[in-house]
């Protein structure tokens, strides 16, 4: 039984190498945070180390960034990935025991078609500077281009998030298959159109691997879900 | 200043929000491990979660390779790095405040060639239960071949590594190369040669990219230093 202590501290030696092992990519496909590790997720979601770590990523992605020279093609790339990269699903998952209950299609669905995902600051403080600096920023999303593509877009402008190149969403297609095979086909087609990608970044390996991934990859912290 | 709590309980934020950057590979191309970090870094790698890390991993790299069909051709394989994944250079770094001082080439040469680099434990359980099971296993490792043969097959002998396939060293034609395109080379021949890739494992990200880099990749903690 951890202590407040253990729990205020960040402790929890299981529940640290899980979290390690997880954005290291060494455990694949598992379907929910194992029950034990649920008071310390808690505490590093809405305790301030997420916040933290997710800045500190945001900080590495900058300082590779400012030292692109963006030339005037208007072709130079970056891609993003949206949910839990750009706008948080955070207070959703906090209903599901922050991924300690199993996946909700039909609750995540309602969720997300309320369009009231905030922000995520740093990443829009990121967003906002790509911009400036004269980068294309393409956000690149597996959630449904039918079902999601108004509250989606409509929840980006309400969050900041203006200016982006284009909204790619995932199209009946592509339904049921990972998101591997569907992201590494949208950067191969925008590589296809001329685009140079150099940075891509997303909360879940999938966002990363495959195809054309870009010149540098970007993993943001998120411990509470899979995607295949 | 971190109090005696923090240190034993594994905080600081700043340090937390690092090694998880560095295990995602968020950070690259880092020489020293920032000099803030050192109480933090010291506990994690002596105070037991290091530890707790390894095996956390090694549990997930069986979990995986157990339910491997391995075929009766002799061709299924796994790559297991050498230097702080079969062997522990802990101790060497502790003299070098675990990699809060700079690399030290003839520093490093001449522990290496003392061969008394002790077994990683979790990792030589996994490597003697891969060989029992059936699979090649074969030590890739970025050490020149000529200078530190002898030292490292006998290094690796005392310490329980006995009955893997190969002992692959980098040649003096690589020298000044990186580990991405060396390794790269390395598996791509084993591949020729008709080898299954099975499982990749290391403890710097430069072994687990490039081509050819097996049907699983685990990373294994290092937050001591980096190899490009």
């Amino acid at each position: 039984m951890p202590t407040t202590a253990d729990v205020d501290a960040g402790g929890g030696s299981f529940w640290l190498s899980w979290r390690l092992a997880v954005e290291a990519n060494n455990v694949r496909a598992w379907r929910t945070v194992p029950s034990q590790c649920l008071h310390y997720l808690e505490t590093y979601m809405v305790g301030g180390q997420y916040d933290k770590d997710l800045q500190f990523t945001v900080d590495q992605i900058w300082s590779y960034a400012h030292e692109i020279f963006v030339s005037g093609d208007g072709m130079d790339a970056w891609i993003l990935d949206v949910d839990d990269t750009c706008i948080s699903n955070v207070f959703y998952y906090k209903g599901k025991r922050y991924g300690c209950d199993p996946y909700d299609p039909a609750g995540f669905k309602a969720w997300a078609l309320m369009g009231g995902c905030p922000a995520i600051p740093s990443v829009r403080e990121l967003f906002r500077k790509l911009i400036e600096s004269g980068f294309k920023v393409f956000l690149v999303t597996g959630r449904d281009d039918e079902i999601f593509r108004q509250a989606t877009a409509d929840n980006l402008h309400t969050q900041g998030f203006i200016g982006y190149q284009r909204l790619i969403m995932k199209p009946a297609s592509y339904k049921g298959k990972g998101a591997v095979s569907y992201k590494s086909e949208v950067r191969k087609q925008l590589m296809g159109e001329g685009y140079r990608i150099w940075g891509n970044v997303g909360d879940q390996w999938s966002d990363l691997q495959g195809e054309c991934v870009g010149n540098r990859t970007f993993k943001i912290p998120n411990p509470m879900y899979f995607v295949p």
